[in-house]
């Protein structure tokens, strides 16, 4: 995004500022990658932003959602989403949220395991409503990413075991009540190397060889999401490659005829349109370091305390050349409330305004209120 | 706590259940320990729980409270304790928390830097209100204790450093409206070992030694708190030994003639009275592991996915004796949303309540509604 300083200085801080230009030319990048192919269906992992008027502007846009909780298909809806292009995924799901998905008439259900599949059965059949159900399955193929984002090895909680795919899709057959569409992967989280992804078709392409030899026909593939953004460098790619990431699999996954492809970045979407806006409380010197004290902290954006994530820092007060290293710290009283270490920031004194970049995915749906802290504030520019 | 089955059957979940009771225990105990000295003051650290109805029952216990934010401040004083009783620490005070703080009439501030004591001096000049200063001196004693939670060493972000201690004295002695009451330490959280308290001893010792000789009187000590809990067995340990605790320093600490000697436990006084309650949405079964899937997860307590914190667990509907081993995990989509590892519970079954321990602390402060979720409930008994 680009950073208006005069726009900025009004604001009240810490407070999550979005673009809404970059959003949209995000999903017109999106929808020129797809390239007017109607077989392709692109969802927004709204757990990434869950903002009213971001989830509006994606829906208006002709995205469908990918929500992982009750909370998030209501709000879905809320946003204009229509139901038939809301997935619903999750390796915990309460009876009360499959209740209120069969009653909404979604599009699909991405089922985790033989036993949710049994329950999504009885509630649909307590309902007299077919559910239609993806079944996840995990490819086994691991991406090269950091541990907590990792989704797709044998080992994790999430999907079915692909040994055990062509048993679970005769039993979702067999249930009551419940209609088999398709077949749901997701192999981990910013992904950035296309490789990752030609490893998931070719695992795809296999899995369609056995599942056709056993004369099952699956009418959706759902590929998941994942696509990674530049954190480094917000302002070189400021809108992710879509058009390369669905084009991976335009070249290297064998649909069937008719076979509708589905895919649900969150990340790639929404992080690039959005700031971390914050004030420097203090400026601390030490014998061994000097840090920069923020009003935002950990409650604001966790992501650098619970992955080792590091957003880029911009100081947008400075004026000067020169450059110093800090620490840039939060105000909470925890050690791990620190955004950056070693950081080099132009000469940075208190009162500065800073922007820390590529916030807009993960930062404010994960904030708390912890020290008693207020959530922080939005600002749509 | 006493786990009451019957009680905890019908309460939805997932929800923090607070035992007040043992609570009530725990403040007897740290009375106890105190003995009646006259200057020995204990203050409550409030983000460990910030729950209204434990904030009343602490401050009508006779604690003070320990504050790191405005909000906990106003959240102290609506709960009963007396204004002169509540210090304010933290490395990040914003402008607004000076003020209200100063305006409230707080016994002291625990000031963490030469700048932060000039913007303090700043503000009461302005208020033309005496704003009463301890100096937090980082005693570079390290705790052995997690990464995470460590804050007594050289390299953290905390406190002055000693060989600036006097020239740190001497300006808040000659800053306006400031008046110098003492001195602040805190080395870390969870310590069990109270090696740990007599290393801080020694350096305070050290540190008053030389005071003296430079003609400077500290009429208050404060060595922070930390004090640990038994997360591994807290049937064995449902109170945490203050006795031993608060022996140790008085064993260890010279205190000056008339010297308050200040404490700040949080943890160690609310951890044991909570557990987080949860239903099992699913007992998913693969090749490799059984998962256990609750319908409470990281967004509800996220110490072991940012801390790696491991909880005691209980199934408290199983009947059998046979155990089996589960990886027992939340419903959020993330790698991280892991309660324990190859754990052993009894053989567990869909619908089965559990009790996730010593999650009175630093459990429901830090929750965030992630995913769209709805914060957990709380219930008192």
């Amino acid at each position: 995004m680009q950073l208006n300083k005069q726009q900025l200085q009004g604001l009240p801080t810490p407070a999550y500022v979005y673009d809404t230009a970059l959003l949209a030319a995000t999903l017109d990048a999106i929808k020129a990658a797809v390239r007017d192919d109607a077989n392709y269906h692109v969802h927004y992992a709204i757990k990434a932003n869950d903002h009213p008027a971001i989830l509006k502007q994606i829906a208006a846009a002709g995205l469908g959602a990918d929500c992982v909780s009750g909370g998030e298909i209501s709000a879905a809806i809320e946003a204009g989403f229509p139901a038939q292009k809301i997935g619903f995924a999750g390796v915990g799901k309460a009876d009360w949220e499959i209740e209120l998905a069969i009653k909404a008439g979604i599009g699909f259900f991405n089922v985790e395991s033989r036993e949710e599949l049994e329950v999504i059965s009885q509630i649909a059949t307590a309902l007299q409503t077919e559910a239609r159900v993806c079944l996840r399955i995990n490819p086994d193929v691991s991406a090269n990413t950091h541990a907590h984002i990792t989704t797709g090895r044998e080992e994790d909680k999430f999907g079915i075991a692909r040994q055990h795919m062509v048993e679970v899709i005769r039993l979702a057959q067999q249930l009551p009540y419940l209609s088999f569409v398709g077949l749901h992967f997701h192999i981990g989280s910013q992904l950035l190397d296309m490789t990752d992804y030609e490893a998931l078709c070719a695992r795809v392409n296999e899995l369609q060889d056995l599942l056709e030899a056993e004369g099952i026909t699956v009418p959706n593939i759902n590929v998941g999401g994942g696509l990674g953004i530049d954190y480094a460098d917000p302002d070189l790619h400021p809108i992710a490659d879509f058009q390369n990431y669905i084009d991976t699999f335009r070249s290297h996954l064998r649909l069937r005829d008719g076979q509708q492809l589905h895919f649900e970045p969150g990340r790639a979407v929404v992080a690039q349109m959005g700031i971390l806006l914050t004030r420097v409380l203090f400026v601390k010197h030490t014998e061994t370091k000097d840090f920069v004290i923020l009003d935002a902290g950990m409650t604001d954006l966790i992501r650098p305390a619970l992955y080792g994530a590091l957003h880029k820092i911009e100081n947008i007060s400075a004026e000067g050349s020169e450059v110093k290293t800090y620490d840039i710290v939060g105000p909470i009283c925890e050690s791990s409330d620190i955004f950056a270490r070693d950081y080099q920031l132009p000469i940075t004194k208190r009162g500065d305004l800073i922007a820390i970049r590529s916030a807009g995915a993960y930062g404010q749906t994960m904030a708390s209120t912890y020290n008693h802290r207020s959530l922080p504030k939005t600002f749509l520019v």
